[in-house]
């Protein structure tokens, strides 16, 4: 398996942080988000491409997750490490971790999908041609 | 066991929402945070006062994670309830449930703790107290 | 001139404030847009259905401003008016005023227009067609 | 006068812009504000070192205008210029610029105080102690 993964490095911002001085967390998963869609960017041109090619309206979210370790401050950096872990049928897993230097800040996963609308649903499409499309981008690469 | 419950009716707006056309899901998170200051601001007259009382910086976060079942879009309304399902020594937990009339959008949870400053570190104080001025608060309202 | 109107109230929560206690002031422009939202969906049945009528991509921002008269914190409530000022050949402005009770704490503008793709830029269509919109809903709802 | 300017590179990322696919316009705002402290960090040690020093609750925003010239999508790059452009008695003055590449994307400015904590209320004290610590940092890096 070629390993699709992506590393960010994100600075922390005063507005980031609510009245106790500590990142917000629901500014976590932006991050983890900002960082899925550079990881697309990086190894597959980026969402708007891989969406028109694969005919999806988005790789949305199905099922998300986040352990906080220590807290992260105005001035800090965080990076923030993408990995995706799992290809299955009709989902993939992307494993998040977040370093302010040597020290644990945040760890977490997204499971994602393919999704297709139909009138007015949504249903998760096939995962193979995204995989087909991330890995062809890191096997050039490493080329 | 007093049921400590909140509901939110949260009006989704354009600006909640990505590329797309669905809410960006860190604004569930950010919906979550607000439905639990708000049942804090029931039940026990704010976060700052209850703070102060317990020589808290914050009821922080520890672990948080959600699922998402189907799209909300702008003009939604997400009636999201709030509740507390396990009150534990040092931590406690919160189950969410986000429904856009009959339709399920989002469930999940949070693990908070009562965040004591001791140095540069933090540690997660005792719960017990935070449970008696909820609980008095809901028995006021009940009685 | 019929006055197009429309008032929000908006719960300020814990993770809208930062460090220092205070809403961070990006978060008052999400309320300006959330307002300017609600009033298209209660006089013109919404953002989508203006667009599509107008074959328009959005009703955009090209000028934006705001003050600042006195802190809003975790808790308050902000009553939020916004307003329909000026009507241009291929602009319109909003006028916004937040009170928390009787204390004034916002106003702003905001200068927006009726974009229309050309390729690969976007150009301000005409107005009048928005106008013509919100007002018989306004005359509608008045009669 | 000595120049105290500061440059960031901003990833625009997909979770950033709205359903029309474009920069959802607080973020910009954001954005100001975290260039804001990115200099504040870089020529006097960062907000809260300068606020201890001030006796100070924040440097907080009485002001604020941006005109959007045209827009910014995921994947781009924002370059954005914070500049002091104005120091006041009371309040001092930062203009803002925004490009990716050669476009100009979004122009503005904010106008802050130092604001000062007395009883329920806040006031603005003096800005000169404020200029002396950046600009010291300024001429310390220029020799």
């Amino acid at each position: 398996m070629i390993e699709i993964v992506h590393e960010n490095s994100i600075p922390v911002s005063f507005g980031d942080c609510d009245p106790a001085g500590i990142v917000h967390y629901p500014n976590h998963f932006r991050w983890f988000d900002a960082t899925f869609h550079a990881l697309l960017r990086r190894w597959g041109g980026g969402h708007n491409a891989i969406c028109a090619e694969l005919g999806s309206i988005g790789l949305g979210l199905i099922d998300v997750g986040g352990t906080f370790r220590s807290p992260a401050v105005n001035g800090d950096r965080l990076d923030l490490v993408a990995r995706i872990v799992e290809w299955n049928a009709r989902t993939f897993r992307l494993a998040y971790k977040g370093m302010i230097g040597e020290r644990l800040v945040v760890e977490g996963f997204e499971l994602r999908g393919v999704f297709i609308r139909e009138g007015e649903r949504l249903r998760g499409g096939e995962v193979a041609p995204l995989r087909a499309i991330l890995e062809a981008g890191a096997a050039r690469a490493a080329s």
